[in-house]
């Protein structure tokens, strides 16, 4: 399909990214993978706090499609609905950043649930991983106004607070005391967070900034950390500024 | 208490406030209250997500504690545990501004539950409520990183998803198409963010900020709006950047 693509795609046609992560090894966001497979497109991405089992039941839904200006507004219009509500957006790097990193503080969520830690434990994990995900954009020259939005916090907050999601199921199984290789394989659903969390560290890692809550979800998936133990070691953190 | 306060208190004594709220008619935060009626005390202020369950079981709690610099971390020792960890600000209109908003915004998502218009839309609601908030925070001197921090962000979070959370379950109730005088009253759990929706919303107006969905949200508590009519109408706002 791809070489088909890369030899018939005409230059300037929109290609929307609805996946979400970051390659492994390259720590590439997609829309950069999109640049360098297929140059002559016109990227575009979608994302946002959707659940397809409510979009389906035509229920109201909100999300942010971003590209150049005029080519994200012709898609608002063309895939919007009285129902499902795009907003536009030019900032593709920071759609794609809020939407790879969610499913990593999904699974430590999902750890604080498991592990009993309660509700205002997984509220603040929430919101100090919020804080990491805006260090890190800024960095990556996303905007916080993204960021703060549906496809950053908007998604962030669904995907880290219910069941139905993959991820943060993951991280409550985690969190209970099983293992990554109980947890994932065949037949079992797929959490992109499980290999987002690492490439999410490396790349941060590479742009200087440290991400610790991300960072003690990567060591809880390699088997080289426990829940509460993580959890231990984020509460020691002397007190001081937010 | 108060006269006895009043004339008692030694000047630059700190008053830590623990409510949260907007004052009726005045439109005044907290903090400006207590300017008002102490003005001898030293300002400070403790919010953050933490069910007092939580914190009563000894679970990992993380909350913000803001005062100037140096009465706020003397504060964090000695309000401080090895599970119940104060943050520092000098915020204290952001942290005021943050805990008294997101009971409005709770009651609005719990509207949202209550109607059933699925987890995406609550997200949303979070998501655009969170948005109000720091154009209103902009408004007043608070500082964003304030509204994204404990304060702000991960108590509204908390308060948002939960149905341990009174504002939350309030607007479950009217979602569901009760009124508020059914849900209400004598003996019925008290739910701050039904007296500070109006005052919110009253407040903004009189810096310039419009606030659609606390608007939304004293509408329907005044039994002015439908919440289906609320929600139709927030959702047929036209296609435009977030």
């Amino acid at each position: 399909v791809l070489s088909q693509l890369r030899s018939g795609l005409k230059p300037g046609t929109p290609v929307v990214l609805c996946a979400k992560g970051i390659e492994t090894n390259t720590g590439l966001l997609l829309p950069e993978v999109l640049g360098e497979i297929l140059p002559q497109a016109e990227p575009a991405i979608l994302s946002g706090p959707s659940f397809a089992r409510d979009v389906a039941k035509g229920l109201p839904t909100a999300v942010t499609i971003a590209a150049r200006e005029a080519v994200a507004s012709r898609l608002a219009v063309s895939l919007g609905s009285a129902s499902f509500r795009p907003y536009v957006s030019e900032d593709v790097t920071g759609v794609a950043l809020g939407g790879a990193a969610k499913n990593v503080y999904a699974i430590a969520c999902g750890m604080v649930e498991g592990a009993g830690l309660g509700e205002s434990a997984r509220a603040a994990a929430i919101s100090r991983g919020f804080a990491e995900l805006l260090r890190l954009g800024a960095q990556l020259g996303a905007k916080s106004d993204t960021l703060m939005g549906l496809s950053g916090l908007g998604d962030l907050v669904l995907t880290a607070t219910s069941m139905s999601s993959r991820n943060f199921a993951l991280g409550v199984g985690l969190g209970r005391g099983a293992s990554l290789a109980q947890l994932s394989g065949p037949g079992k659903p797929l959490a992109e967070g499980a290999a987002t969390a690492p490439a999410l560290v490396e790349r941060a890692a590479r742009h200087g900034v440290e991400l610790p809550i991300a960072e003690a979800v990567a060591a809880v998936l390699a088997g080289k950390l426990g829940v509460r133990e993580a959890a231990d070691r984020l509460l020691s953190r002397p007190l001081k500024a937010e």
